[in-house]
């Protein structure tokens, strides 16, 4: 008898199922093959470090959705999604990694036996694992299929979360808190970087009471003093030093969703140069805040930040921010809006976001950022709760 | 001053550069685009956690690798490629995630004023990260190019390692180790999964003596009982019981190089089935590695592995190794090589395997496995060196 652990209702599936078919419908879209691992479990459940082989969900109009993968990961679907047992197939392990197969020939062959193979098919072209061959395997076997370029529109389905989601990411949140506390009280100059990491690490897969840890979608992020210019550099072991600043990214995990978090950290005394930058960023971050209201667009907070960086003579290249929610390796992003000058995508009740407005400078760098709520009035609610500055340990 | 910390010598990359570009003279290939994040550290030391973006390494006949990839992840690539400053190249941070550019429009200008892009060009159709709309783009803005398949091209120059690339994996295999002491130390029944999984990244990234652990490119799997018949589950909060086998698939990381390893522990008193399974199974492997010399073929590790299976009546449907060096998630394989039966590589010197028979069955699950270089003469040489068993805590 094989135990499930569902982190959510079956309302809550069929909610998403319902939102999904919807857009299907409006794109024209008969059949939805899904690769990105994230919307392969917000629709079904799947969970599995699976995905560096081909795999993915089918969503249909007018049937329960398609779990498909390699054999032996079907073992681990039929525990972890919602659907029966006969919705999980696998294919035969010799399509792995061959240089003479192809996962996507196995695939092409149960839509066909499905009649699925002659309608409008749509396919994730620009979401994390589906790679070029998998198309062109796919357009060579289905001839007679249109197929349709339906990028994230599983993603943005997902913009909105709902009260069990976001019950998720304030677990996710209060596990950030921890992490970031901990990490404030152990570097000292002469710690070495990886031994701050592993502590990282340990606090956020312990969890905090009533949750348990995950991993995040990315790593912890922590470069120091000249490298902090560089936003994704991850650690090494030379030990912390006296007079850098280093930025802390991180993010607590729990059932896959996230709440990433950033703070940074001097060591030292603190030149003015950082300092003009922080209170800038602070006062950008409030601004930020206040205008990230329901019913305002997303560049109305780029906007707002900007303004008070501008004044202090910092220039920004970069989007401020991107939606968070449930996510895998490599990104916890979900790569629909974008916190910048463009996006005019207008601000609901329920989207979260986190806002991000990293200073990578030539030969620094200075990190504050918060996990946000848009609420249904007011400002935007935080999900974590700590002093919004630059630490120093003097 | 940019301090670079490169983890090998000149003369180790101008190695892979050489070979890389004999592939490609062979295989008619002008300018490779290598998309997969391993391949690009490989050939250029480039390393950094933004492969979540568009980006990649463009390999030439006649002139120095060029890092191409988002503006803010130049700031990354200059400190930590060989090349020259002004070999790494950004893209404007509005085609990140945007709805109306793509990246790769960058890049097709780039090679238009390079006055490379009517010619043959080699992309890496089913590596990670180069999506369909990736290719989509290039074939839309390069009509004049020819574009050759170069799926693994990289990767299968990566099979033998070098004596400073063996140096990295044995740090590593030192990590493994560590790692599987302290749970085997750790676990009991009632301590939940996720502590013990806490403690697996704390051992690995607080590494060894000399050796500063970085993240493994697959988490921790930890199945217990049932759950075990399923490879890929990750962890959750539950105990570890009385009863149940788990298996433990991990593996230290130094500089992205990976030993893999697994080891069993059965808490309690294991009943017959897993019994002989595992003494089938230690036979299997001790024939496997007596098969693994230079000169026979990779099907030869996996028919020795599976007579002594057949005798004991498990039939394993799935490949018994892969390839393993350098990675970046979502896979610690080198996805060239596969000891399957139908795989006649001849094994060469200095190539290295997880050898990886798990057992996953109906409603339990085994893993006993040992990553190994192959020498000049005589077996397979473990890089880890532990009790080739399943543990019992009864």
């Amino acid at each position: 008898m094989i135990h499930k652990d569902l982190p959510f209702s079956q309302g809550e599936y069929q909610r998403r199922l319902t939102k999904t078919r919807a857009a299907m419908d409006k794109a024209g879209i008969d059949v939805l093959f899904v690769t990105d691992p994230s919307n392969q479990n917000w629709l079904t459940g799947y969970d599995g470090w699976s995905f560096y082989v081909h795999q993915g969900v089918l969503i249909f109009p007018d049937d329960d959705p398609i779990w498909w993968g390699r054999r032996q990961d079907a073992n681990g679907g039929v525990r972890t999604v919602w659907m029966d047992d006969d919705r999980v197939q696998g294919y035969a392990d010799h399509f792995v990694q061959s240089t003479v197969r192809h996962p996507m020939q196995d695939l092409a062959q149960r839509l066909r036996n499905m009649g699925r193979a002659t309608g409008r098919i749509g396919v994730e072209m620009d979401n994390y694992y589906f790679s070029a061959k998998a198309f062109a395997v796919m357009q060579a076997e289905l001839g007679d299929a249109t197929f349709v370029d339906a990028t994230a529109l599983v993603n943005w389905q997902r913009a909105v979360k709902s009260d069990e989601e976001l019950a998720c990411i304030r677990k996710a949140a209060a596990i950030s808190e921890k992490i970031i506390d901990g990490l404030l009280e152990r570097v000292e100059p002469g710690v070495p970087k990886n031994q701050i990491t592993a502590e990282i690490f340990r606090d956020g897969i312990r969890g905090v009471d009533g949750a348990w840890g995950d991993y995040p979608a990315i790593v912890p992020l922590l470069p120091s003093g000249s490298d902090a210019a560089a936003p994704h550099l991850t650690w090494n072991g030379r030990e912390f030093q006296k007079g850098e600043a280093t930025f802390f990214e991180i993010s607590g995990c729990y059932r896959r969703y996230h709440a990433p978090f950033c703070r940074t950290l001097f060591l030292g005394k603190p030149g003015d140069t950082i300092l003009r930058a922080e209170a800038a960023l602070t006062e950008g971050l409030e601004a930020g805040l206040e205008a990230a209201r329901a019913g305002n667009r997303a560049c109305d907070i780029a906007n707002a930040l900007a303004a008070p960086l501008e004044r202090a003579g910092i220039e920004r290249g970069a989007r401020c921010g991107y939606p968070i929610g449930l996510s895998y390796p490599p990104d916890w992003g979900e790569r629909t809006i974008s916190l910048r000058a463009e996006d005019e995508t207008v601000l609901e009740p329920g989207m979260t976001f986190h806002f991000m407005p990293g200073l990578w400078m030539d030969d620094w760098g200075l990190e504050i950022t918060e996990s946000i709520l848009i609420t249904e009035d007011g400002p935007a609610h935080t999900f974590c709760n700590r002093p919004r500055k630059m630490f120093v340990k003097d």
